[in-house]
């Protein structure tokens, strides 16, 4: 579909929110018409070679395809202006976007344990541990902000804003107490999902589990 | 130190390569003077909790603090014409590097793992078969560029060539046998490391293990 930019934009994934909905919410607060192309899984096995990392997400603009959500993310945002406002400020949003990553990546450890006894070991060590120094530093970055605790970046949303938001809707449905001590995280994730153009897609979008 | 641009940088790390290598390499590259600050380890308890995100390398930029390495580093590259030509090329570069955060994730699950015969298993099966598909991969894209397998982008070298150069630079030094069978990877590594201002660097830099 033909955007202010004059791209087109499609946007492929699975039946979920998972590392595409930031993209989405980007589309949706910068009102700019875009597919929203979902493969079925039984698809998948026979698509999985064609993409550029062998994964989903991909966006492709103007049929030319980008992998990786953060960097293609990353590019719309700069387009619709929801980067940061100048290059320090991108580079202190692009760095919460990483640490988010890194947050990802020691979820992954116990996420992917076979064994289910160590898993639940690893998985309530990384709780009580690790997730409360990463909260603490996201919300330290939160309150320090210029814009004084309502979003990341000090010129208003970003693209980091939709990301963090996006990641903790859905750590919340799975340990709705994540954020008990966090009031700060807690009520950016409803600021954000209640940003104009982003609430009318959230009550609108396809409900999935993840 | 003073820039071209009018900004003093300090990079702020450990006595390594690490992840802080490609960034070093983007100032050798554009002739960028910086101060090269290595915190001695029984320093660094006291300055943890001082950083942006409780772990180094941190750039700073005129005195102000910036964390996340591929978030300052591509800060740099696009001040210093090495993020990519236009916005997509910049967002296939970025993926590039996103791609390799990924890979680090996957070494980092047997890489942490305390149990020395599970580590063990899990690293030949991950030296095995996921290893190669990244791999796989990694060449597709370099082969891809119109640069024919010069440089990841097609306008010449990026951030995201020294940030795969240094990370292979040192998987080598452990894994020697591990591009065998992807030449131009290997090809790749060498170009990087012989670029002018970068082969002068890699020659006077400080020798550390990783
Ligand atoms: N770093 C990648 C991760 C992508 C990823 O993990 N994709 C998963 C789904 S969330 C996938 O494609 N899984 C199917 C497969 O690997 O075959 C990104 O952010 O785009
Ligand atoms: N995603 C971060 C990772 C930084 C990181 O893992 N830093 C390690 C050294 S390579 C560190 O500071 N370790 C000491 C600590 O965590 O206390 C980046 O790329 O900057």
């Amino acid at each position: 579909m033909v955007s202010p930019t004059g791209s087109t934009y499609k946007l492929i994934y699975f039946d979920a929110r998972g590392v595409a909905e930031a993209t989405r919410f980007i589309f949706a607060y910068a009102k700019v018409p875009f597919e929203d192309f979902r493969v079925p899984r039984e698809d998948w096995p026979s698509l999985k070679e064609e993409t550029p990392f062998g994964q989903l997400p991909v966006l492709e603009v103007d049929g030319k395809q980008i992998g990786q959500s953060a960097a293609f993310t990353r590019l719309l945002a700069k387009r619709f202006n929801l980067a940061g406002k100048d290059d320090i400020e991108q580079a202190l949003v692009d760095a919460i976007v990483d640490f988010q990553k890194d947050i990802q990546a020691a979820m992954a450890i116990w996420w992917r344990e076979e064994d289910k006894e160590k898993q639940t070991k690893l998985r309530d060590k990384f709780f009580r541990d690790d997730l409360h120094q990463y909260l603490v530093i996201l919300e330290r970055h939160l309150k320090d902000t210029e814009g004084s605790g309502q979003f990341f970046g000090a010129g208003g949303p970003t693209y980091a804003d939709f990301s963090i938001a996006c990641f903790f809707f859905t750590i919340l449905k799975f340990y709705p107490a994540i954020l008990d001590n966090f009031e700060l995280l807690k009520m950016h994730v409803d600021r954000v999902h209640n940003l104009p153009g982003i609430r009318e897609w959230v009550e609108k979008r396809p409900k999935t589990e993840m």
